[in-house]
């Protein structure tokens, strides 16, 4: 029989996911313990509301209000936050790694603005970090880029990360609903918040792009780099005239490492309908990336929920467990600089145009700006242009001079 | 800066995927280095042909035909095999793995035929078993199932796991071509051998199944648990019907985990064209699991060719090299036995049945059977019935007394 390694584990916040995490460990901890070798102990909850513990079957003896109780218990390794946003979650996290602790986190936006400060602070307390669950919930996209591709260089990312979009963009897609309708149902099944800007406008993808990005390129991708763009202008007409076409519609997260420039940046795209992303539906979240050596790959799975991130997070906490001697840091421990020159200053995409009208206007401006047309269709009296890859300044520059611009959307083949 | 450590690795032949890896190693030995602190250097490569060699740039100083030469020499840690088939690859690896040599292999019919012996052998030596590159090519899959579900019970896979047939079914469903002149083609671009039976036949498949399930269940499912059927028998007709009715064809690995019993299988498939898998095409494989946690979860990619699988022997190789004082083994190390008990004796399945004429008869065994029909439909002059769940025996005695049925193809959702 191998030995059985102890570890204790605090948990912050038992929520949504961080109830999902503690059902696991408390139902797989017998299972872990055989399979892994690894007895797993919830040493301390850190959460006010009390009913929501009793409700979860926690002890209330290992139920605390007060950071230090975690700091300071020499019982726990490993701390897994689930409080969602920047503060307080870093400054705890932050204790806590000086204290020598492992961090696991699901929490994209602290993780994507404050890497470097939790870099350092693990540094200094011989800790580690861990958040698969980060992106793509379930599914290990974070180990794959970490552990599984070192004879690659990663050239390009794209990633439906955002559960919430792809459930909305589906519904208009699969039934022609328009945006504010798909938007109020995605808000009443609990798929989007009420306040959805966060995943609407593009931010969460955002996030996970900075983490993913930074990981496939070994540069840090900071959230500043990369280019913005939500779904709320996005008509069911112009998915429509896509599908026609042979596109179906994402909101992607977007990298791509060329000639050592990386650009990055979340937008609607068109992808073909034949694509392994487009059958990606609802909910469903997927990382597509094209490795030198290994070409490309998919992962697909449940990009959130209580189970499914717990899922991630209680593979961490097993991984982070296995690694106390050796916590896992990255290459920027050492250097946190971001320079410029890594970064393309604009971005190059293929475009779809949909113009209403004066169908000689646009020719004349895409002729101007050295834009190559690639199919002309009319349809309803209107135009659609499909475009050979242009600069994004080029291509808005180009369409300032038409007034007639209905639609456009971005198309990676 | 952190320490490096120096690894010493040895090859056992550079074909097609031993020159892959040869080539990854080099090109990347600097960028390994860098990122993942490790300095791998081939030490000695086992071949004969001294030409082939000579192409790959490897000094003919270390050149070997002797195995002892690997097995002697102290300063390689991790053997990687490139032979294929079982011997004298099994023969060699237990030489190393005694010798306390970690492996690295992609030779999923020697691994699946000897896992308890090389289990055995690298216990006695004190090495470990790494083999990524055994099952879907470059894709991260056995990593996946050993490091990234922790949390989970598996409940059951569904692979796209050999190249040459989703190839040679892709052409056939696409193009309307039938089975001997789509494997005729495959054989002139180099998708399939001259002797096509390990694919075609399903072998190559079932081997992967072994190694798979095995891990999913962590129980060892022997090949001789696994019901195998190639693509041979497939029609264009039947592929045909079943995309009328909404299917796609796909040779699946099927394995599940229910009540405790594992039923395993290698077979022609319909599956609904929405689902994920249908989207994989070609020479592309995938694997698509379920766990009780984390829910439906697929990992996509090359499952063949010297690059994509030379990367996941890289990646094992690295993996390994971290591992030297720890090496991977896995819980049969202690227990080999095969538990008749552990297995079901005959599997459920939903059924797509193709009858010629007599449509009363083929209803009549149906109802005799009590199998369910879902839907029948009369298509030029004969009759397409999909059915219920029924056990494959309960089918098969049932259609043995309806002497016109054209096609049988099993169906999953």
């Amino acid at each position: 029989m191998a030995e059985i390694k102890k570890v204790g584990v605090a948990l912050l916040g038992v929520g949504v996911v961080g109830g999902g995490t503690y059902e696991i460990l408390t139902t797989k901890r017998e299972m872990i313990k055989k399979n892994d070798n690894i007895d797993i102990e919830v040493k301390c909850v850190l959460e006010r509301n009390i009913e929501r513990c009793k409700q979860l079957g926690i002890d209330e003896k290992i139920v605390s209000q007060n950071i230090d109780d975690i700091v300071n218990n020499k019982d726990i390794q490993i701390v897994a936050e689930f409080f969602g946003g920047v503060e307080p979650a870093k400054s705890f996290l932050i204790k806590c790694l000086k204290a020598g602790k492992s961090i696991v986190t699901a929490n994209k936006e602290m993780f994507s603005k404050s890497w470097p400060e939790l870099e350092a602070a693990a540094k200094e307390g011989g800790a580690g970090l861990y958040f698969e669950a980060s992106c793509v919930g379930g599914v290990p996209v974070i180990r794959a880029l970490t552990d599984s591709m070192q004879g690659n260089a990663i050239t390009g990312l794209k990633g439906i990360v955002n559960g919430t979009t792809n459930y909305i963009l589906s519904k208009m897609s699969d039934e022609g609903v328009d945006y504010d309708t798909c938007l109020k149902e995605a808000q009443k099944l609990g798929y989007a918040e009420a306040n959805p800007t966060a995943d609407v406008d593009g931010f969460d993808a955002m996030y996970k792009n900075s983490i993913l990005s930074s990981l496939a390129y070994r540069k840090r991708v900071p959230i500043d780099k990369i280019y913005r763009e939500g779904i709320s202008g996005v008509s069911v007409d112009d998915i429509n005239y896509g599908k026609e076409l042979g596109y179906a519609i994402k909101l992607l997260a977007i990298s791509k490492c060329l000639d050592g420039k990386i650009e990055a940046r979340v937008h609607p795209v068109f992808i073909p309908a034949s694509h392994p992303l487009a059958s990606v539906k609802g909910s469903f979240n997927a990382l597509y990336m094209h490795g030198d050596n290994v070409d490309d790959v998919m992962f697909y799975g449940r990009g959130a929920g209580a189970l499914p991130t717990g899922s991630a997070i209680v593979s961490d906490i097993v991984f982070a467990a296995g690694k106390l001697e050796k916590p896992r840091r990255f290459y920027w421990e050492d250097d946190v600089t971001v320079n410029d020159d890594d970064f393309a200053s604009d971005f190059v995409s293929k475009y779809y145009v949909r113009v209403a009208g004066n169908k000689a206007a646009a020719e004349k401006a895409f002729s101007g700006a050295k834009i190559e047309i690639l199919k002309s269709v009319e349809k309803d009296g209107q135009v659609i242009f499909l475009t050979g890859e242009a600069h994004e300044s080029t291509m808005k520059n180009a369409l300032a001079a038409v007034d007639s611009v209905k639609g456009l959307i971005r198309v990676e083949d």
